[in-house]
């Protein structure tokens, strides 16, 4: 069978589930939430089983340490999965919740309500715990949702499918509301991409080259997600001791997210003080400056290349440049910024109100690190991802991120 | 120079006047919205001699005489263009309002604020008066508009888009907050649609062959507006003078709307009673019917074929077929609807809610005419368009669904 046919298939069994799920209870979407849950952990030698496999694999490949590590399950990374289902079942359900609402002046009640999309289809790489999570976040939304997840990964993520689909069934839920596609070649991928009409949204996770490859190609309508190309500007009224806390704690905190800082931008007049501190900081942390000239004339920093100033290093490497005042740091943001989250350190109000008003990204923050830019610390409590795009989302995405609208109108006969 | 270089000109001016336009007050905006509508009836020679070019090259190239006349200009649509304007001037900034906010629990602040997208691409036929409506509703939501009006308009929406730009200029705006896109040939189109990066959302309006090549075709995010199948079903608890007074209604009050009724649904069980009336009425009224059996067996019915409930007529004609139960009636709806508005007349207080729990439209109404589904009728007090995609707006679009948003987070040396 082609990949066009696989797809249509199992999107057709999704779209049939959609409708249940649908109108599906909070009650009973809870109950599966937390059957998926037990699930887990009572098929715990299955999962770990299939992830075995996917290790072997990796590790015959020669795939580096640290990948191989991101794809291991462990009791206690299914012991997280298993608490994050229970966490989705803790939360509101979106569907049904009444965005605005009232009489229209001829008698009409008129309401706009949260609906679920229908179809989802999640495209991603490596971790497998995205793929319960997504099961779970989808589900609560009342969405079905179809998982393309890395070839890497695919017998625990075929393994943890398999488990979770049981507990659906279990539960009264259609199974077919979480499936995954069949095949791994990039056709599959391809073939979801053009389902237009069958799946409804289409949100990919992963490297740049994997977003780009969707928006470029999918028919079907895309959430773009996470490149991070993260500013922290330190202006020239920082508190330049809280400045170095967040450069440090954006850049070094965690390195492989999108939220962490990839590039800094100090103002000229401070750069005097500031840089000497912030490049030793930086340095005993282990991580690399690739500076401007300024910053290029302090011991074991790297002079920058027009690269720097656009790449999302995900490493222990920062660009680092200084500038003359608030509007070429608000004009390097917008030009290089992958619009993602962009932070200003300042104790000036009017400096503040005009990065806000003028930094174009999905986040812009005031005195606080650039990691905050999630959606367990928005307090979502579940993220399915970060969105970059203005469309629809923008920013971490949470349940209502996961729904669309519909309106209601309740007449007596009216005509116009 | 070739289409791609024009509209990457026109969109990088429209990218600065953007910056210009996001952060100008509602002050401003209202200004420049009444000197625009100022210019439009001051300047009505010269823009009735445009469109008077237009028509007389419809006329030799032998139009139609009713896309004539929705191409023709008048002193009287100028007013009400001009109105229009005035309208939007007297509604609410969208940009700037808290969607939702608070502090967290480390003390963060933490807001969601609309912002505007930046630069919106309309794509429209026929009508100069969306020129208009468009750039009225655009700058008000702070967005700068690329116009790519139908090139049998184009002496027309170049006259009014130079009056408008005179007006920006005058009142303090950048006028390349509106431009139109140059070139007529499909090539600019092609352009437009695939200037990712430049143009933050593209708004095809016009008939299903347009709409369908930008969704295809479009790297720029799109919002998919109008096309409207939109049903009436007659339940067997309908009261059936209302339902007679809805049917006439949502077909013949003005047919070549998308909100207009172009599929009828009757419940078995009054279909003796009601069929011959509704026929009656609408034949009188003008209509020709394409029914099933059931319809066909009397006077002047036309049998329909498969191709008839999926047919967007915008016309004097109406697919109708009897329902055995409201099962198949939302079966029916679901396969055939393009999910634009769907309405039923029952006094079912059961049917009802499972009519709008498993009706999956952009609108569902119970005991109204379709034509309800209008911005205006909504009490948005604009409308660009109405939306019948899942994503971002679904269903009549005003001014808040032509915003973003962004969180904006206020610390004191928050770091994780």
């Amino acid at each position: 069978m082609t990949a066009e046919a696989d797809v249509r298939e199992v999107a057709e069994r999704a779209r049939v589930a959609a409708r249940s799920l649908a109108v599906a209870t909070r009650e009973r979407k809870d109950a599966a939430l937390q059957a998926m849950a037990d699930a887990l952990l009572a098929e715990t030698p299955r999962i770990l089983a299939g992830n075995d496999e996917d290790v072997a694999r990796a590790e015959a490949d020669g795939t580096p340490a640290n990948i191989i590590d991101r794809l291991r399950l462990t009791p206690e990374r299914l012991e997280a999965m298993a608490q994050g289902l229970r966490d989705v079942a803790g939360l509101a359900d979106p569907v049904g919740e009444v965005v605005r609402g009232g009489v229209l002046a001829n008698g009409l009640e008129l309401r706009q309500i949260r609906v679920p999309f229908g179809v989802v289809g999640m495209i991603y790489e490596a971790r497998p715990n995205v793929t319960a999570d997504a099961a779970g976040i989808c589900l609560k939304s009342g969405n079905a949702v179809l998982l393309r997840g890395s070839s890497s990964a695919r017998s625990s993520n075929a393994a943890i499918v398999a488990v979770l689909r049981d507990a659906l069934a279990t539960a009264g839920l259609p199974e077919d509301a979480v499936q995954l596609v069949p095949g791994d070649t990039h056709d599959s991928v391809k073939a979801l991409m053009r389902a237009r009409g069958l799946v409804d949204v289409l949100i990919p996770r992963g490297g740049v080259g994997l977003i780009q490859s969707v928006v470029q190609d999918s028919t079907v309508p895309v959430i773009e997600t996470g490149v991070g190309n993260c500013h922290v500007y330190v202006d020239r009224a920082a508190d330049l001791d809280k400045a170095l806390a967040i450069v440090l704690n954006a850049k070094t905190h965690r390195t492989s997210v999108c939220n962490a800082a990839e590039s800094l931008l100090v103002h000229a007049e401070v750069a005097e003080e500031f840089l000497p501190r912030v490049a030793t900081a930086l340095q005993q942390a282990g991580v690399t400056i690739h500076g401007d000239a300024a910053f290029a004339a302090l011991d074991g920093v790297v002079p920058a290349t027009d690269d720097d100033w656009d790449v999302e290093y995900l490493s222990l490497d920062i660009a680092a440049r200084v500038v003359h005042d608030l509007d070429e740091a608000i004009d390097h943001i917008r030009r290089h910024s992958s619009a993602h989250t962009d932070a200003i350190v300042t104790d000036d109000q009017r400096a503040a109100r005009r990065f806000i008003a003028e930094v174009d990204s999905a986040a812009v923050l005031v005195n606080a690190s650039t990691r905050f830019t999630d959606g367990g610390e928005f307090g979502f409590g579940a993220e399915i991802g970060i969105s970059t795009q203005k469309l629809h989302a923008r920013g971490p995405m949470g349940l209502p991120e996961m729904t669309s609208t519909k309106y209601v109108v309740i007449g007596d006969g009216h005509v116009r």
